[in-house]
Parts: structure tokens; sequence; C-alpha cells
């Protein structure tokens, strides 16, 4: 049974995600160029940056130069990752991106444990501390979520209860603080998830807090993402993060295969050959791609950029029924 | 709703679409090498070689060699691919392979026109004329199927009452020479299947044939293979053909971006995190993936083998319970 949306909304990463995964430093002008290039494919939200500690990630040292040089397109929101208080200072000096509060925890504590030196509790004071960060800058706490929400390297399968008991804390920093989530992204951080584990989270989730608009953060390491992602329309949900060309992958899961995000354009030639709506032109967002494989220097996950819509076959019919 | 079988047969198809398709000559060792190493992972059918002509597929001229050369294993079945009467007497002069006649024709004319420099109707008597040869050799006609089942890139969308016509037709040559068909492939030769296809036409086939095991066989040019895969065993389909670390394409598309079937690692990956029985080893399956892509030489679309299992991160776990 389908319950497919009418149409999803396609929360482009692969600037944020590719890049600072990248051995190599890209030059600040060619993130610059393939942001621009993305704002002009459809996609109505593209997070550009992380603000993020440069020793760490190399590759981010020049975030605010990437987003003092971006040229915004309207009606394009322009989102960036930050960790800490130091980070969010960063993103809301630079006046250019959209800010919005979040409260992302983690259904694994062992994740926390063995690659943030945390714990679930120093996580959720952690994130409580930014409250009122974020209530000083006026910005709106309306994004939760989990990472490890499918099952975790250190801490194996992830049950449905330790996902919502994870959840529970997420919604009552939000309560707490009198702020009212309207998205919640559940991420596969270590590709554990098979489209059976996403339709139950998401099903669970969304019983227990049915008005939440639930995002899926899919990375493709074991090849199920774009499975994932079909199973999550089937549930009708309505967004999806997503990396074009496949860049991406986490650099602190410890994991050598990490890969990218759900390719961007694979999802939307499948949302679109569904008949699902996600307003973005193909053939633009492969042009794109194209040039992201030109700016990593290195063969790219992507396989409609590879293969090719069906576009042009489509059309030489047309021609041919009107000839 | 799910009618997940409680197992499935995955046919390897990695030797033949493989090898094929590589534009530098694998030496006969290296391809014998695999095929030995495949058939030691619980896989219980191989498809070695096509014996075709080798001005046409210069990667196929050692067939003949390839095929006296690898250890058959008890228990797996070694089958090759035909297109006419001379590679059939080539295939059933080795004495070593499985046989089994086999009509399958194509759900897309233009495809034949432009490909094969057929018709549907040439096509059909290509096979009527085949049915004696295999009779004189005691080779049954089992399997039956359609290449381009999903849409095609001459032809554009195919509609299910075209391929019901094309199964038809296959059907009535089978009864025509008193054989009964088995197995019936449903072949996405050009990469246009989407999940929702796949259940339509897959539906449509077995309203009409409710006896026949269908098989689908997906190419993976558009990054949907696995998806569509999901689909066929949300639908109970118990056969699928698969290509080692992804191998291969169709050298005869005219496509550039023809990549190949559905990973076979990758498949057994999501059939056994779904619960579906495959008998294989998928650790085994991994090691053979790499020996694929040294023996090619150039890196390949699967996941699962850089992304790894999921076993080693399990076995941590029990030793952390037991400890």
């Amino acid at each position: 049974m389908n319950n497919f949306p009418s149409s999803v909304r396609i929360n482009e990463e692969g600037p944020r995600e590719g890049f600072q995964i990248e051995p190599a430093l890209i030059p600040t002008s060619a993130k610059i160029e393939l942001i621009d290039a993305l704002s002009e494919t459809g996609l109505k939200q593209i997070q550009v940056v992380s603000f993020v500690n440069p020793k760490r990630v190399p590759g981010m040292a020049d975030a605010d130069q990437v987003v003092a040089g971006f040229k915004p397109k309207e009606g394009v929101r322009y989102t960036s990752l930050w960790l800490n208080e130091q980070g969010f200072l960063r993103a809301a000096a630079s006046k250019r991106l959209s800010l919005t509060g979040r409260i992302v925890l983690s259904a694994s504590e062992a994740f926390l444990n063995r690659n943030q030196n945390s714990s679930s509790q120093k996580n959720i004071d952690d994130h409580r501390a930014m409250m009122p960060v974020y209530a000083a800058h006026g910005v709106a706490v309306e994004h939760g979520g989990l990472q490890s929400a499918f099952g975790c390297n250190f801490q194996g399968e992830i049950p449905v209860e330790t996902v919502l008991k994870a959840a529970a804390d997420v919604f009552s920093i939000a309560e707490e603080f009198s702020q009212k989530l309207k998205t919640f992204v559940l991420a596969d951080t270590m590709a554990w998830a098979t489209p059976e584990t996403v339709k139950r989270v998401v099903g669970a989730i969304r019983n227990r807090y049915p008005d939440i608009d639930v995002i899926l953060h899919l990375h493709d390491t074991r090849g199920m993402a774009i499975a994932n992602a079909y199973a999550g329309l089937q549930m009708g949900v309505r967004q999806y993060d997503a990396a074009i060309a496949g860049l991406g992958g986490c650099p602190f899961a410890q994991h050598k295969g990490a890969s990218g995000n759900v390719c961007t354009e694979d999802l939307v030639f499948m949302c679109e050959e569904l008949g699902i709506d996600t307003a973005i032109d193909l053939e633009a967002l492969i042009e794109a791609a194209n040039m992201a494989e030109r700016v990593v220097g290195h063969p790219v996950p992507g396989s409609v950029m590879k293969g090719g819509s069906l576009k042009k076959y489509r059309a030489a019919r047309l021609g041919q029924r009107a000839s």
C-alpha cells in the first residue's frame, strides 16, 4: 500500500556533506560556483557549510568566505550546520543564512561516547544550554531529530523503543523552553536502515507525534539509500536530505566506507518518475552534479548523472509522433 | 503491503554481463578465478559466458576456454547465454553447462529494429526455428521472458498491454512446440523501471500466468535497481539476476551510461536484512566482489563491498554482552 505524497521537498546538503569529507582542499571559488549552480535548479533549501572547528574539519575552514561569496537566489533557504554556540554565532553573524534552532540528539548512546566523547545526558545538557542562545537571537527552535536512528556501528540495532525514548528527550527540551518543533529528522548516520526499518521507525514517530513533519537523512554506504527513500515515499514522508552527485559522508563515523547521502538527482528522478512533484529541474541538477564531480576531482556515486534522464528519449518519441 | 518471499534465488550474471562489456581484455585465468570464487559463496546459479560473435563482443572470444577451465561445484548450475543456433551448439558441446531452452522476446519493437537489425516477427521466427534444435538435443524449453519490459530508449514507455501481447507471443511459441515454461524473466534492459512499474508489470504477468516464476533482471543505469528489487520483493518475486560488484551493462544498448545489473552483494545484504533467506555467504561474496574489482581494474558500483556488512558490528556487540 502506498501513501505517496503529491510533492516532496529535497534539502540539498552536498556542499556541506560533500566538502567536509574531501581529503583535498577544494578552492573556495569552486564551492561557491557549485552553490550558485544549485541555486538555479529549483531546490528550495541548500545547506552550504558547517561552522565547525577547522582543525577537525579542514575542508570547512573557509566557511565564512563561502557564505560571503555565494549569490543568494530569491525563494531559496540557505542553511548551515553548527555543533555548538561558537558555530551558531558564526552562522548568525553572516546575516546571509536562514537560522532555525535545532535539537538533534542521538538514538545511540554508544555513538556519542565513541565519536563525540559525550553522553546522552551531556548531549541533552548541551542542547538545553543552546536554547537561551537561540532565544537571545530571536531564532525559533523548530527542528528536532535523531542521529543513528536506525542502527549504530557501536551499539548495533536500535530498538524502536530506544528511538522513541530519545525522541521524547528532544520534544521535552523543546517544551521546556516553550518551543514547538515543526520538523523531525531521522538520520541513518551509519547506514543501517532498510526499507522495513524506515517504515517501522517513521511509523512509530508519527504515531506518537502526528503533527510533526518527518525528514529522512539517508546515507548510502550500503547501497540502500534509494530503496530507503522509496520506503519513505510509501509512508508519505515529504522531506528528504540529499547530496548532489551523492557527495559526502560523515567524517566522524570512523567508517572507512562512509559514503554520501542519497544522491539528489537520483532521488529527484525517482520521485518525478513516480509522479511526485519536486519542483526541481532534473537536467539542471544533472549539470550541477557533473560540476560537483569536476570540483571534487574523483568519481562520484551518482547514477542518473551518468545514465542520463529519460527526457531526450521521450522528446524524440514525441517528435516522431508529431512528424 | 508486503508479500515478501521467505527465500530468494539469485542468479549471478557478473562474469557474463561484466566481462562482455569491459573494454580491456581480461585474462582468461582471471575470469576462471572469479567464477571459482563465486562457486564458493552459496550461489546456486552462475552465468559464466555468452557464446556470441567475438567480432561483436571481443571480451567473450575466450568463452570456450573459460568454460573448460572453471572448477564446477556440486549443486551449482553453470549457465551461458546464446543468441542463435551456433551459440547454442557451442554451449551444448562444452558438456559442462546446464542447458535450458529459452524464448526471450522484446517488448519493444524499436529496440529490435535499432539494435539487432531485427523485428518482432523475425525474432519470433528465429525463436521458433530454435525449438527443433533444442528438441534434437533433448533440451527442455522452460525459460521465457521479455527484454525492454519497462521502457525503451527507442520506443519510450511500454504500456502493460504491449508487454502482455509480447508475453503471449512467448507462451504461444512454447505451446506450439508442447513446451511448458517455468520461469519468465522481465528485463529492464535500458533502465526505465521504477518500483511502481515493476509492480504493475509483475502483477499483470502473474495475473495472466499465475503458475510462472517471475525473474527480475534489473539494470542500475539510473540508480533504481535496488529500489526496483525491493518492489519485486514486495510483490513476492523469488528470483533475481544480479552481478557481483555491479559489473556489467549491455553493450548493444547504445547507451553510454549503461551500467551493470543490480549488485549481487547489495541485493543479498538487503534480502538478509529483511529476513529473506538467500543461502549465500555475504562475507564470501564481498571477497569475490573485491576480486572482481581487481580483475576489471577500475572502480565498480557495489556499495556493501566498500561499506562492509554489519556482521562485525553485531559480533562485537555480542562479545560485549557476553563479557
